[in-house]
């Protein structure tokens, strides 16, 4: 099989940062010209770029475009504040995605690292986001050559939300393995669940399957459990939005059921995300924010109602599963198993 | 509380056979008139009605249709001919709920017994449909005497689909323990799955609580377990389409998710309906026939693409829960413990 084809969610063409809109996917594929923080902010918020990776990205670019139009001839302590301060709105676009903050202060701390005036610390902050780009890249290459080995005997793995190539820069996380085995030779049916409410399996894990030639089969949420049962998967694999020090996990609404479903059938809960992902300040999941989210997110699609007027929602955004449901963690840096404490220290390291 | 008032799904008004189109809810309430089989099995087969219980009666009052206007002279032996052709047109709208078949064998059967000619005949045939529905009327409210009992201690319950009022004539199956604990003055939060992919859940379930003034938090089908993990509810309740001889229950699909997700959670898991639902001649689940539906439920919404075009798509309308998940099968017979072969068996007789 040839290489896959990446999604190219954020990039810069050196002169402009753009971005596939994928709020309109998979009806239109529409690429957005960002310009300045606040259209950033709200691309992340309203998830036209979504996915731990690809929002640390996004948001490292939207540093840049924070101080780009900033006088070269600005006092430099006026542009650090800036800087600083555009940091800050930055990171508050989603509270539970920990590569947000974790790349904005490593692109915000280069960018205040570089010597000399405005010009100079508007250069490094681009730089910054150039590199950063690139190694997420390779990290997601990487996450692939090292979970593939764990698919390669089976027909079929589910997945929950996207967490593919449309959610990083690169193949993605848990959908690298996959493209990895099938570049080897090795192509896996995928049973995408189309993970309600915001529909990011169906619209947008689907798609680029299909655009990558992996078979993939959209089922609804609650078929998850029949799939399982019938012996159409050997394994869920799926992506994170945090991992804390105890390798508890807190990814999209619905994962954490996914994996006592797994469970229950005997089948293996992979987990795949860059070392980024890892938060050793979080001791466990209790100690996670989860984001809730907007009630007509449940309630209406294309604004048609689905529910009855005024009526009560719960729509917390992410969940946790606990560590203890977790077969493995599939980093850039090698595969990670129970018990974590140590090996999330070790990669980390 | 006063009493609960029940939605009116299928009724006859002594002219005319009428139902509530719930495709159209909760944004329209709409009622048809049927004039004819056609019309029914399109009713039926296009969830227009729905729910075991409601589509009994429905085909019930759909078998005199098909005779209505059949001339009083005609000969008795064309009218049974006619009477049986229509039983197994309208038999054939949906595949798993054993009410259909029940229904119709019950109302055709006491038609063919009836003395005299064919006008004798389609008389007998109105009758037993209006005596049907008198019954399953009277049997909602056994099954919600017999299970409120389960109910009382607790704040919350979660239930999957609509087997309400909507899904019955009455108080529905389900939902019936929670009216008749609501009558006795006890108000129980229901946590309702959204029910992917006709959304019955969202659309039915929480529109007739709301519209009974019993307290309603909707979910998307993914949230049920943080919903359990996080004490929101103290037991699940739902329906049933088919129970087999073993206690096996086939209900929507994800019912069998959520069961797995009651038991990690400790929580019972209740399942309520009519002895008719009790199918002694299945040993089994894996006796069951389970419908397969159309990809476009799973893959549009109103009309809107929310997958790929051509994608492949698997959905089977129903599930199995191995009867090991069941804690209690409620009847309006009372409440059926595990074993349950001998205890079906019982209230069978």
């Amino acid at each position: 099989m040839r290489p896959i084809q990446a999604v190219d969610t954020v990039s810069f063409d050196g002169t402009e940062v753009t971005m596939l809109d994928q709020t309109l996917l998979p009806v239109q594929q529409v690429r957005l010209t960002i310009r300045d923080t606040p259209q950033m902010h709200e691309a992340i918020r309203s998830l036209r770029v979504r996915g731990a990776p690809a929002i640390g990205v996004a948001a490292a670019f939207g540093l840049w475009l924070g101080v780009r139009d900033l006088p070269d001839d600005l006092p430099r302590d006026e542009a650090e504040a800036r800087l600083r301060g555009e940091q800050t709105f930055l990171a508050g676009a989603r509270p539970t995605a920990v590569n947000l903050t974790w790349a904005l202060e490593r692109c915000a701390a280069e960018a205040l690292r570089a010597p000399g005036g405005t010009a100079a610390l508007k250069q490094a902050a681009l730089d910054a986001a150039i590199r950063l780009r690139a190694n997420e890249e390779a990290t997601t290459r990487q996450i692939g050559e090292h979970g593939a080995g764990l698919l390669m005997g089976l027909s079929g793995v589910l997945t929950h939300c996207n967490a593919g190539s449309a959610a990083t820069v690169g193949l993605g996380t848990a959908l690298a393995p996959i493209y990895v085995a099938a570049e080897r030779g090795h192509l896996l049916r995928v049973f995408a669940d189309e993970t309600r409410p915001l529909l990011q399996g169906a619209r947008i894990t689907a798609w680029e399957l299909q655009e990558a030639g992996v078979p993939v089969t959209v089922i609804t949420d609650s078929m998850a459990a029949v799939v399982m049962r019938q012996g159409k998967v050997g394994a869920v694999i799926v992506g994170c939005d945090r991992v804390a020090a105890n390798g508890d996990v807190a990814n999209k609404i619905g994962t954490y059921g996914v994996a006592l479903l797994a469970r229950a059938h005997g089948l293996p809960f992979y987990v795949a995300g860059p070392t980024s992902t890892i938060d050793l300040a979080t001791p466990d999941g209790d100690h996670i924010e989860i984001e809730q989210r907007a009630p007509h997110e449940v309630t209406h699609h294309g604004g048609v109602p689905m529910a009855p007027e005024g009526v009560d929602v719960f729509n917390p955004a992410f969940d946790v599963t606990p560590a203890e449901y977790v077969s493995a963690i599939i980093t850039e840096k090698g595969v990670v198993y129970p018990p974590y404490t140590q090996g999330l220290k070790d990669v980390k390291a």
